[in-house]
């Protein structure tokens, strides 16, 4: 049947999406000599540059798997990837999760001010959907375009990413148990990722409802093995940077996968996710590859 | 020529507004026993009750100018109040103006805490998009529909709602003149008041170009007299309940129409604008007389 792309494909392929939503992000940022000049500076520091840009890239993947143009996402990738900066700028934010560092450079309040890390969250936020309403490639149908704007704000909002952002505060330094984290996860990260492979469904005109859901399926199982692989990836980080025992982060005060099911439970979860997903996928053919490999990468990465 | 509603028929109007929007938000608004319980909490104490409804009752009257039934609005009018409670929430954050009260109750964060209340902001404006694109009775028409998300998505964002206050923030304890205070207020009250017009006159399917731009003429004039009498409020009301001299707010960290010209220019200042905004909707007849009174309440009103 069908199989992963090879290696050197799939990197190259990360490597066009990646320059695809990074061209697609500047067209549709504004400038930062327009005034307010620190909100726009603050907004495209946040968003341009680095990011391993991974929902863009299952928004890509997606189209490609149904056979659309490439041009025809652009815009979804750049909403979704603002949304998902956004969500970043406002979760360091020492009210929430108080980090001074994302992806190796300072924080967006830390690089400007909290007032300002606030009101690029805010402004990012409008900005998403305003790509949405707006980019000609899309579709020419409206009533499609409604219900891609529909998703992304019910997926973004309390009953979505900022609901599991909720969850998430509330269970700090709390006992929770496997489906009370797997709810938290569904909501804060599983949202943004189906709405990304929901959105690029919704782009085709022909995409049967047994395909779309398909590939919601295969967004459910990958949003939480994402996320499996990003608890382990803490512990196992810890063990080699830091010297500390596998399983010592049950100690820590957030909840995750490792500590509350331990670490080979863990990992045999996010492979027993990887199957699942590719699964829920099987009614496509080589077309789906790509899906395939970045269902595979979630789980086998090193960071 | 045209008048205003008498001050009995003026008053039954706002209350009835009021009421219709209050049930549109009930509406809207996720129940407060759904997860996560403490988030939905935080958005409803931020959203119901109080509040003087100012920018539904532009939605309405212009509606009733337009002949158009009032339910065709109900979820414009939610949507824009939603925008406007999300910004009041994030305005009164520590690290913006820092407000312990607002509408003679705790702050949201003082309510709940910092991180509830930047989440229910961000929750908040999700669903004022969500809104837009479901509510039934709004408009048939697709592409209307994203028009009105178009104009709430760019007059909310850094171009607009999110940038005055960025200009505003950055205008504290600095000597600005009378164009970049009314370019501070364009953005951060203005804007909103025109979206909240020109989106009620988009569910019209037969407005003419010349009547929607005598409409924004008006809004713009109106959205800058409100803002202009508060900034009269502020001094006055200090006069009478702490006795200080008129003029006084010159001291003060925030700039102000009278602090930079003075408390009578700006009292004739405001009724300038009131009639400008008279003269601009010149082109209806009675039926306008609502927003009218609403430019007169602007320039009038005591608190």
């Amino acid at each position: 049947m069908s199989k992963m792309v090879d290696q050197q494909t799939f990197d190259r392929l990360l490597t066009e999406f990646k320059q695809r939503v990074d061209q697609a992000l500047e067209h549709w940022l504004p400038v930062d000599t327009l005034n307010p000049v620190s909100l726009h500076q603050a907004m495209r520091y946040s968003v341009l540059g680095s990011g391993k840009r991974v929902r863009p890239a299952l928004v890509y993947a997606t189209a490609s798997t149904l056979g659309l143009p490439l041009e025809k996402v652009d815009g979804i990738a750049a909403a979704i990837e603002i949304i998902h900066a956004y969500s970043l700028i406002h979760d360091d934010l020492p009210a929430m999760d108080d980090d001074d560092l994302r992806r190796g450079k300072p924080t967006c309040h830390k690089q400007f001010d909290e007032a300002t890390a606030i009101l690029a969250g805010d402004a990012l936020q409008a900005l998403a959907f305003y790509i949405l309403t707006h980019d000609p490639e899309m579709t020419s149908d409206a009533s499609r375009r409604l219900e891609m704007i529909e998703k992304l704000a019910l997926f973004s909002g309390s009953r979505g990413m900022a609901g599991g952002q909720a969850i998430d505060l509330a269970s700090v330094g709390k006992e929770i148990n496997i489906t009370e984290l797997e709810t938290m996860h569904i909501h804060k990260t599983g949202a943004l990722i189906r709405t990304c492979i929901q959105m690029a469904a919704l782009t085709s005109n022909s995409i049967s409802d047994v395909k779309f859901e398909a590939l919601d399926c295969y967004a459910k199982k990958i949003g939480l093995s994402f996320q499996v692989q990003d608890d382990i990836l803490d512990v196992t980080g810890d063990t080699e940077t830091l010297g500390k025992p596998q399983g010592s982060d049950a100690g820590l005060d957030k909840p995750t996968f490792p500590a509350i099911m331990g670490l080979q439970p863990a990992r045999e979860k996010a492979l027993e996710l990887h199957h699942q997903a590719l699964k829920a996928i099987d009614c496509f053919g080589e077309e789906a590859d790509i899906l395939r490999s970045i269902s595979n990468w979630f789980v086998q990465r090193s960071h």
